[in-house]
């Protein structure tokens, strides 16, 4: 929570959207049409949430008017439709903490330290905040930053100094070949069969063949602890035999999961961890929280993006009623708005 | 209604929709998902409702994922959509009568004389069927399929027999060039300008100049009858001068307008003109007939595409219910279910 003397800067917002996945993003699609501008926060480095994580070479075939498509044609299809309102994008970050000011707004705080202050809140985190998924052996949590990475970010930069990999599939291969140039590197993972593109495959052969990345194929047993120090992995082979292997850095690239996180925590009514909305303006039970998307419940809810687009677009109408106070918030049509022509920055031709 | 000697085939069906409008053909789709078969009715010749009617060559901006897309393109890509359900189209007629049996199923007659026993019934009517424009002068109703005609196929095939044709749109001028072989021509409008494609205007043109159409600018003002027969047509002529016209035979092309038509009187609870349905399964006062689109309303409505599509999917789950009474009806994601894959016919690459 901040302090009474922070100095952090705050950006004040009409809307702010936490989850930038497809629903996400038609949220400000549809906020946009009214007239409202809006921040999105994803814990993700880049759009596109589950779809750009779990399905981008996959077909959807349930998306209406889209008889085929991937979940990365989706993701950029959406960001070409949402282009004419340029939300802000703050990638990489999570909200840790969310609460009412006096004066009614709702205070957002990110993980990165960016503090929003917002007149309508949309929460269309799908399945929780994407993290890494976690090394489980006891004392990992302890050596976490430290000795034990999720990420390179976090990694010392010591030339020389060995670096245990865990991992399978692309990021783990990707990080063996970028951290084989600056040190000695072991991937470590349950059977030595890779899944990557082939050329990064073709790049890992090679490193292994100039004794530069040495495949060890089976799974952690144990943390070897002196103090509070790594120092080295018992793992299992596929003969069932343990191995002592030395290790004073270990990079877990083990793959994301979702992680419903600190909203959990901000008070409001869930049933089943999820979000209860009303279905007339998909609202939690705090005034001006909206809840869109695969984290909302109500009666008939059905985990299907047609259903999100839905919501964000009733949603977007209760909270333009919020920001406009006393305003009539008129349905309008794009094919024949101009109003809406105006803010889609098009011109159709007339009659 | 029926006579208890009716000896029509009767077409058994778990589902009937009325409207194959957008919200209409996709909800063919999403009962296909769920293996629910379906035949669908509108008053219209061919599919697509409004968006053929009145958005063909328009823009449309706000259907997820299509930043673009025109009437026309939104039709087609949904009959691509729910081409591995082959629906049963019914067009050109509407459903005159829906009753309930009184082995619970509903009952629906056509104007065309088709009769449907059906388990489910969805509303997909839209603003209502789209019916000829009428022309609104005293005596029209009485000449109607004798003289006065909406249609060419209730025009007598009389040769040589003078046809007066109202109407400034491509129907009205198609109608003039296509009757001009057969029988004198003329062609009634407010003024000397008409709206359709070049190559069509150019052919009236061809015709005017040999005399085979004349176009004659003016309103309609009052019918001439002898006795019970229709002898002439009055016009106020852009001169304000009051014309009379001989005519024996009107063809009125003067557009289509959305009519609520029978549904009104089937007993269903409506508000202002709209079916009133739940949040959940999108059902109208009468279980098992489902109403989606524009023609329904609840609290949030907004008359939208992607409300539209949203309802019939959660109305279709709500059906399969009823077809399916008994077994457990579990949501499946076509990127991942190999039942949904069969069902449309496609074998997505595994990893």
């Amino acid at each position: 929570m901040a302090a009474a003397d922070d100095t952090r800067p705050v950006t004040d917002t009409d809307a702010l959207i936490i989850g930038a996945g497809p629903v996400g993003l038609f949220q400000v699609f549809e906020l946009g049409l009214l007239g409202i501008s809006a921040q999105v926060v994803d814990a993700l480095p880049h759009v596109g949430g589950q779809c750009a994580e779990l399905y981008a070479d996959k077909p959807i075939y349930d998306v209406p008017g889209l008889p085929v498509c991937s979940g990365r044609e989706l993701v950029e299809r959406l960001q070409q439709q949402i282009r004419p309102f340029a939300p802000g994008l703050h990638l990489g970050q999570e909200v840790c903490a969310l609460r009412r000011e006096p004066d009614g707004r709702l205070r957002a705080e990110t993980s990165a330290g960016q503090v929003f202050l917002a007149k309508t809140v949309f929460i269309a985190a799908g399945v929780g905040a994407f993290q890494p998924r976690r090394l489980r052996l006891e004392g990992a949590d302890a050596l976490e930053g430290r000795q034990l990475h999720y990420s390179t970010d976090t990694l010392p930069d010591a030339p020389g100094e060995p670096l245990l990999i865990l991992g399978g599939e692309e990021p783990a291969v990707q990080a063996a070949v970028d951290m084989a140039e600056a040190r000695p590197v072991t991937l470590l993972h349950r059977r030595d069969a890779f899944k990557a593109p082939a050329a990064l495959l073709a790049r890992l052969a090679a490193l292994r063949e100039q004794g530069r990345v040495r495949v060890i194929a089976g799974q952690p047993l144990a943390l070897h602890l002196q103090g509070d120090r790594l120092a080295g992995l018992d793992v299992l082979d596929a003969d069932g035999h343990t191995q002592a292997l030395p290790a004073t850095q270990l990079l877990a690239r083990l793959g994301l999961s979702p992680r419903l996180g600190p909203i959990a925590d901000w008070g409001l009514a869930m049933e089943r961890k999820l979000l209860t909305v009303d279905t007339a303006r998909f609202e939690t039970s705090e005034p001006g929280i909206h809840a869109v998307g695969d984290i909302n419940t109500y009666p008939g809810k059905r985990k299907l993006l047609l259903c999100g687009f839905h919501e964000a677009t009733l949603a977007a109408f209760a909270a333009a009623e919020r920001v406009f106070p006393g305003q009539p918030i008129h349905l309008q049509y794009t094919t024949t708005s101009p109003k809406l022509h105006e803010r889609l920055g098009v011109t159709p031709a007339v009659d």
